[in-house]
């Protein structure tokens, strides 16, 4: 069954929705979805339907193709309850490296990723790249069928990051004592991943003023990309979930902020 | 500095030391080492050095070059007390996955990874691949300073991998309970990591038979490389180390077996 990623909100069962953009036209023109065709819908934030399509917009030079589908069937999915959220800010790695990053850490089970500018960082996500990004977390959250997608959030300054906010910020550096259970206080969890050239004794210190807690998440040192994949599995894997799955939705990392550069 | 891995072991202070093969013909070649410059050495099972080269064998059309390197310092460096040992044997992912593999595991801190021939994996790796596979553990171990080179063993058959040996076995399976600090009992970490079609029945049933536990280290489908790290950074996070750091160099991974096909 082809699945489609749907912005916006999916109806209850009987409606019809209309679906345009990219996934309707990769849908008719790719997976050629005729009149009769079962399809699966995911949003991304917990809503998963089946439906049948109904009609086909082939489109012109102006409109993209279309599809109208009615609703057969809809369910909401809680966020997992076995393992705590894990919302993760980090230094941006070079070229091919973030894709990387954003494909690891959908698999992981993260619930957002945001480039965050670090003294030390070299690369700041341009919103074109930020829009790929995306898409390689709707490709993933297709791919395993994951109902909650990795969200991926605009650029974050550290001052701004390391405010709690509500979350239990963790900072991943060797400095820090390992991660262990009894840490986990039932906050969600924000986890800041460091450039390759380490955090400055500024941030590090900012960031325990602000109450954040400092961790180790391995033995040796990790490139961003192995780093957060293998700290967002640690986070997961100790202690108790956290509260509220809308928190993903109203994410703090989803609201637009002013870029310090 | 530039760093030399030695294949063998580094004499004690004082004594010289004759390198060959591609780390010399890298060093005499490209890195145009010379009489009187200081070199790290290391030999990926604990042992780090400082060294003076004194005599460079540019070599001829038959012998490679060479060089001769008085030991300035030496020291051995135990296993990170701080971890759990951790095996890794896992069906190998196509193409360049396998290298992320590696280069991922390396840095988490594994302390060997070997391909597992499993019912549904789709690719056994020849010895050209492993020869190259080792390149890449060591690059990783130079790159990171780790003295503790992730190992790459010979392919193992399912009914071997499966043997305690005295580790203890750990199959990562979605079927699984999360896995808990409790769960280490202070033996060596044996983790096996599936192929991307799963375990067969008869593989998970064999498993829980040879005493082995299934666990799950995630929330969703990963592919191999992936679950692979996130898992080995898992089990390094929870509980005592491993007792004896020596298990690594005479790991059952590193003998040579029959091959089961």
């Amino acid at each position: 069954m082809h699945r489609i990623f749907v912005d916006g909100s999916i109806p209850d069962t009987g409606q019809t929705l209309e679906i345009a953009g990219e996934e309707a036209a990769h849908a008719v023109r790719v997976k050629r979805v005729s009149p009769g065709d079962h399809l699966g819908l995911m949003d991304g934030a917990g809503v998963l339907a089946e439906a049948t399509a109904e009609q086909v917009i082939k489109g012109g030079k102006r409109d993209g193709p279309a599809l109208i589908v009615r609703i057969d069937s809809r369910s909401e999915v809680p966020w997992p309850g076995v393992a705590p959220q894990v919302e993760v800010l980090s230094a941006t790695p070079k070229g091919s490296r973030v894709d990387e990053l954003v494909d690891g850490l959908s698999q992981a089970g993260a619930a957002s990723w945001s480039p965050l500018h670090t003294a030390r960082g070299v690369v700041d996500p341009r919103d074109a790249k930020l829009a790929r990004l995306e898409r390689i977390a709707r490709e993933a959250a297709k791919q395993c069928a994951r109902p909650w997608m990795l969200r991926i959030g605009p650029q974050q300054s550290f001052a701004r990051a390391i405010e709690p906010d509500g979350a239990h910020v963790v900072v991943a550096d060797a400095t820090g004592g390992p991660w262990v259970g009894s840490m986990n206080d039932g906050r969600r969890l924000r986890l800041l991943v460091g450039p390759e050239g380490g955090w400055t004794g500024d941030e590090l210190a900012g960031a325990t003023r602000a109450g954040a807690t400092i961790a180790r998440f391995g033995v040796h040192t990790m490139r961003i990309e192995v780093a957060a994949v293998a700290a967002c599995a640690v986070l997961m894997s100790h202690g108790a979930p956290a509260r509220a799955p809308t928190t993903v939705r109203n994410n703090p990392v989803s609201k637009p902020e002013e870029q310090p550069r």
